[in-house]
């Protein structure tokens, strides 16, 4: 049973409390181990990775396999049925268009001292993107990872995916070719990172990592952050529904269901200001717990971190939201603009019934690594910025530096640092000479 | 000494490697003694915060002045020279001008599906600024964090700066007045850190915290991190001045040191194709390091980190530079545009001779707060984008979903997902029926 909650009850910031502060992650503590994996990356090299993957995957390598080679990848995306090459190539299609929006401009003026002001973006040079392997190596992740990077003008990007038992899947080899990759590895968890971070005989060394991993990856991802930038480490996925009530009950509760059958830790919450709304979603719940594949994990889900939350309005509904920061928000309302206008705090907008968080996965455009567990309050999903960085220029005339030195001399003095004023000094001495 | 280095010589490789790989700060492992002091806030609240500054920063004080009052701010202000107060003033404007114009624009279109995407930008609604006290309590970091916020539109934005036994920094508080910030508390360590994150009964909690400080506000908000955003953790402060020898040797060593100044494990490289003027150079840091009022540090800053780099070619003199990623860059050269294209990692470029790198610490206009230790390979300075994030916006029509709904489903399938596929289904067969 989901919590049911009601805004009208006098212990309801109790229950709103919890739900905001329910610990859904218990990552086991793998640090040593992971340090360990590291240091033996750094040192060893290749060999290491080798000895690594013949432990944890069960698949004997050589430096010269560590790569897939483009004949494989050949040979696995033959594989691919037509439908899933199609639905993958949409895909791809619509995301790059969305990302290729996000490109910021450069810029450059001069102002009324004379001096020229400005920035200018660049991409990172080589960025490598992990790919979970198993059940959640999912083709749509990479899609989300590598088509922002090469928008950005990312030159090299390798992707580092575990084969255990030497299994491959062709849609992931499919994706990595319809976003550009330009090399992949197959193999995984901390070691992947930290060749990525470190380079071995056979990996260059990359300066970005992103993509979603278990505790091993979030981990070393930890540790070889400053060496190299890593994207955020996404928790467990979330969704909440702000639901008037119009929508087919079973819509929305397939809609909270795509969260939980990620995850047992995946929260999905539903707010309406109609009580018996929320009671009918919840029997549409029950009823698709019944058949869904992955009813076991979804049940789980929906029983320990689920709620249905009645409301007064739609005014209060979000101001819920906000509390929540979700990382999906879904407005299943007859007029989704307007209440949109009163969320500040979320990572994706789904607008209306017709859309359906699952297109967000997919094929909208839109990212879907998006911030988690309230970090919606302070953060962004990923984008073609995560893979840009900007160098600010400053460009002064002589004019220029007489109208603003002096004030520069001024603050270096009150800050006691006497070669910060003395580089301006010298310059306008020579000025007025 | 600093290091001579030339590109000609057949040991430049394994110098130029070791300038890169010089490990410069050596922080201790405050760790647990963080951990200790974020777990007393969280824990007693104010009672803590009381408790520690007594002990840390010899000041007694009650929950009614943790807060420094708007009186005493005033008080304290009015003893700043009208020249200072000037000076603060035109460096303040100069940097909300500049950082007004990164301002994002939101977006929003239809595609040839009719479905709408976009995005909307949004401020962060609290952000905390950590001010160190002491020696490094800087008015111009105040200006540098605090304008970008208040320009992206934060609502509440609290300083901490520790009042060592009672101490004020009268030009501290000018510049919080200067640009908009909402409370000061006079709090200071891992403690201010705690407090912002985490609230105490007087100090409501923010989501993002900025600013630099000491080991122990380093460790803080990396374990802080998550549950609110935070900066980058910074470094000791990088030159890299590239000259073709036409300035005045002597505008070029004060350059040098004004890095070299700030810390003993600053960095200050040279690099110039013309060999005497490199010596010139380094015969005028000498002299200057004779009367220079912080030459303790700055002599032991240049003797173990600063460089001077023979090079070829100001073509090779780029392709150095790029590999060290300066935090600055001087390009001190007859045409600094064209050497600035070739330019692909730095923090910030100061271009022509009249650029002296301490104009952009406090006047220039763009952020003073950039990456360190090779990390503007893959990060940018801070800027208004810091307080500011994404919600991306998607609404899809029946004919949209009618139109990509089908991939989402074949995708869904293709990773297992069944109620994802689900949610996109039902509504289809609605629209079908």
């Amino acid at each position: 049973m989901p919590v049911f909650l009601d805004t009208t009850d006098p212990n309801f910031e109790t229950g709103f409390a919890a739900l905001l502060s329910a610990k859904r992650e218990d990552s086991p503590d793998v640090d040593d181990t992971v340090a360990a994996i590291i240091s033996e990356v750094r040192a060893r090299g290749d060999a290491a990775l080798i000895d690594y993957t013949a432990r944890f995957d069960r698949l004997s390598l050589t430096p010269e396999t560590l790569a897939i080679s483009r004949d494989e990848v050949d040979a696995e995306i033959a594989r691919v049925s037509s439908e899933d090459r199609a639905a993958l190539e949409l895909a791809a299609g619509r995301i790059r268009t969305y990302h290729a929006r996000q490109m910021p401009e450069d810029a450059r003026w001069t102002d009324e001292t004379g001096a020229e002001l400005g920035w200018r973006w660049g991409p990172v040079s080589a960025a490598g993107l992990y790919v979970p392997g198993g059940l959640a190596s999912y083709p749509s992740s990479v899609l989300m990872n590598a088509i922002p990077a090469k928008v950005a003008g990312v030159g090299r990007l390798a992707i580092c995916v575990p084969a255990p038992d030497g299994v491959l899947n062709p849609l992931v080899l499919l994706a990595a070719r319809l976003s550009g990759v330009d090399e992949i590895y197959r193999i995984g968890g901390a070691q992947a990172i930290a060749a990525l971070a470190y380079g071995t005989e056979t990996i260059a060394p990359v300066d970005k990592i992103t993509g979603p991993g278990n505790a091993y990856v979030a981990a070393a991802k930890r540790r070889v952050f400053g060496k190299v930038g890593i994207d955020m480490i996404a928790g467990p996925s979330e969704i909440l529904v702000i639901a008037d009530g119009e929508a087919d009950p079973d819509w929305i509760a397939l809609d909270l269901m795509s969260q939980a059958e990620h995850d047992e830790s995946a929260q999905s919450i539903l707010i309406t200001p109609d009580a018996a709304y929320g009671r009918a979603v919840a029997s549409a719940v029950d009823a698709r717990l019944e058949t869904l594949e992955r009813r076991a994990i979804a049940g789980a889900s929906w029983r320990d971190f689920g709620a249905i939350i009645t409301c007064r309005d739609l005014d209060e509904a979000a101001q819920l939201s906000n509390r929540v920061a979700p990382e999906h928000l879904e407005l299943c309302v007859a007029d989704p603009e307007a209440l949109s206008e009163k969320i500040t705090h979320a990572g994706a907008i789904f607008l209306s019934h017709w859309t359906p968080e699952a297109i967000g996965d997919y094929v909208g455009g839109p990212n879907h690594v998006l911030p988690t567990a309230r970090s919606a309050r302070f953060s962004s999903g990923l984008s073609v910025m995560d893979f840009l960085k900007r160098t600010t220029l400053a460009r002064m005339t002589p004019e220029a530096l007489r109208a603003i030195g002096p004030a520069a001399e001024a603050l270096a003095a009150s800050e006691s640092l006497e070669a910060h004023g003395l580089s301006v000094t010298a310059r306008l001495r020579m000025l007025n000479e």
